[in-house]
């Protein structure tokens, strides 16, 4: 397994901590998105949205990070990072979804590149922009999880799940750009918790070997 | 089944095709974006990050068209919307991400609000914003069907899947926001043969009942 990444991009930090829960090897190759190298022809042609991560199976080329979350549960399941029931796994996905979908993207680089070039943005411009879909994002994602989550161990239920792996580099996000958390407790609650967990541990950006000393 | 949706957010559209391809009786509640009502608490309450659709199976009520797609395909499989094959099966769901997280965040009603009232944007910085992205999107996901279109009948090998239900709404937002998409060739073929498929067909925006006369 090779994964395609860069320390500090969000859904490159997702698939980390997946390969590792699931203790599949991997070696790691650096797209280095501050250089620009995701540009690269030889890159595009096999990921033409030009993203991280993408994760080499021997077999197959896989992009998205939740198309791989999916295929990884299908061909590795054991520990399991969806709910076996039906509902609890459509669940996961949904607050899956409420960060790789209703946060990350509007956090992009492609697009703080932009409004920084078309609307003028500095960095406290961008760091606002930013935090403003983030905490919309978390207002829901704090809902659900103290809905679902058991103790505030975990997103979902009582064990690791993707709804973890989401959260914990979006939260990472959040850190980067300024956003003030504390209102969100179990969220916290949860990232506390699953920061001590090895698998999640080594899957942080400051530990990948891209990350500036 | 109850979806709560709108005629023209592409995130219901995209389940009304699913739906209709699957032939699951529902019946429609519409949520008027254009009035405000996902922000109703008693919405919110159900849905935190008020969005649309929402799909009361009875048991559940179901958000994220991501998970609602991947949980009809569970319980409903016939006809399936994703390959049997594990790497065809990430290869559509790619397809559906470069849409559903690449593009249509970008384009949600909620940013394109922010973006008038914080950069001043007017009708014209509004569709070049919505152009780009889309373009962006649809690049890519042009050259994945380009590769995996049996024949340019549907975005991936030769039926239905889930790629065509993400790509139909997405089309018809490209139109809205005026992109020229006839460089898109593959695409403008897709598009043109799914249109005339009846379970398509029924789940267009202008056959929905709060769609304007």
């Amino acid at each position: 397994m090779k994964l395609y990444g860069y320390y500090r991009s969000s859904a490159s930090y997702r698939i980390r901590i997946a390969l590792n829960a699931k203790r599949i090897e991997w070696d790691y190759v650096s797209i280095r998105l501050d250089k620009g190298q995701q540009h690269d022809p030889d890159y595009l042609a096999r990921n033409p949205m030009g993203f991280v991560p993408m994760l080499d199976t021997g077999d197959a080329q896989l992009v998205e990070s939740a198309a791989i979350a999916e295929h990884l549960e299908l061909i590795y399941p054991e520990p399991p990072l969806y709910p076996s029931d039906p509902i609890a796994r459509a669940q996961v996905r949904e607050m899956q979804h409420i960060i790789g979908s209703g946060v990350q993207p509007l956090t992009n680089l492609r697009v703080l590149q932009h409004l920084r070039a078309e609307f003028g943005q500095d960095d406290e411009g961008i760091d606002r922009w930013c935090q403003r879909w983030i905490a919309r994002g978390f207002e829901a994602f704090e809902a659900r999880a103290k809905e679902r989550s058991t103790d505030g161990l975990f997103s979902f239920g009582n064990s690791l799940s993707y709804a973890d792996a989401w959260l914990m580099p979006q939260y990472y996000n959040a850190q980067r750009f300024g956003l003030d958390t504390s209102r969100f407790t179990t969220i916290e609650s949860i990232v506390s918790h699953c920061s001590g967990i090895d698998a999640v541990a080594a899957a942080h950006p400051s530990r990948q070997p891209d990350a500036p000393p």
